[in-house]
């Protein structure tokens, strides 16, 4: 059986959130699985807490508060017109797997499916919600990487219906290791 | 005069955060203006209101938390090294803007400066913030653009002690067009 995702360290989770991608948020609401296009997501501890921000207006919202868990997924730039594609329909009405092709994994520790596709899956538990903001504050339970992802470019919505791609890789590993945790220093 | 910052719309201003790129965040503590890095950002509303994710460690959260307010600048790539730089020494001991040659700018709504040299500034003031998580929610109050900034690439840290830039830009303005608020719609 092909190996499609690797199990990835939780403290080193933060790395695949940091740089800013588009990602693509999974949940499962007791009965279907869902998908959402979400660009506002944040770091908030390199212990795997993570934010993202929706609301009401978003289908996937109530499954997030019932069953307080999700999957966040992170898309490569080849996969454009799926990212775009899913944030223009409803789950409400659509089911975006089919319409898009997406093949689901299961997770190890949420109901919410991983996407085989994506460069990286996160699966997350709810800590709270932050209704006056619309802020979901995440834990990371598990991580997973696809073992193609080397040399894939993020995307990385600019909200006015252009994206960008990642360019050059800029290493200052060396000069920032005094401040770095110690999960990403490599030995 | 040298026209060096253009106003921007403040209901576009999420475009300049949402592609995630790493930022300064600039205050004035009353005496002292400071700057920080800060990666761990998040739009949280078309109309200008944002997060950035610090805590009690950064030098710069008492002035924030005093005069709530501050500015979120966007370096271009090309200003690596002074990113680097001002994330790896603190405002306790040393004069930042003088140690990185950074120009300093009045800004119209608060007392924090702009930057010179930044693709962008966006001035804020602190509506809450969450303790528990280190979350600031901001509201912009005026937002500033380099006449340069056309073909500059923003900087996205990975968090590893490596960054991106930015590499193409893809537009799907069409196809998102009934997705997208009416600001940045173009005619």
């Amino acid at each position: 059986m092909e190996i499609v995702m690797q199990p990835f360290p939780l403290d080193q989770a933060f790395t695949l959130l940091e740089p800013g991608p588009v990602t693509l948020v999974t949940t499962h609401d007791g009965e279907h699985d869902n998908v959402m296009t979400i660009s506002w997501t944040m770091v908030l501890d390199f212990d795997a807490r993570f934010a993202i921000t929706t609301g009401p207006w978003n289908y996937s919202w109530n499954a997030i508060r019932k069953t307080r868990e999700c999957v966040i997924a992170i898309p490569s730039s080849e996969m454009l017109d799926t990212v775009v594609g899913i944030g223009l329909c409803s789950g409400g009405d659509t089911d975006k797997f089919k319409k898009f092709g997406l093949v689901r994994r299961k997770a190890s520790k949420v109901d919410a499916p991983l996407l085989d596709e994506c460069l990286a899956n996160i699966e997350c538990r709810v800590v709270e919600i932050i209704e006056s903001y619309g802020i979901v504050i995440l834990e990371g339970m598990a991580a997973h990487v696809s073992p193609h992802r080397k040399g894939k470019s993020l995307l990385h919505a600019v909200g006015d219906g252009t994206f960008t791609t990642d360019g050059t890789t800029l290493d200052r590993r060396m000069m920032m290791r005094p401040k770095l945790p110690s999960s990403v220093i490599q030995p």
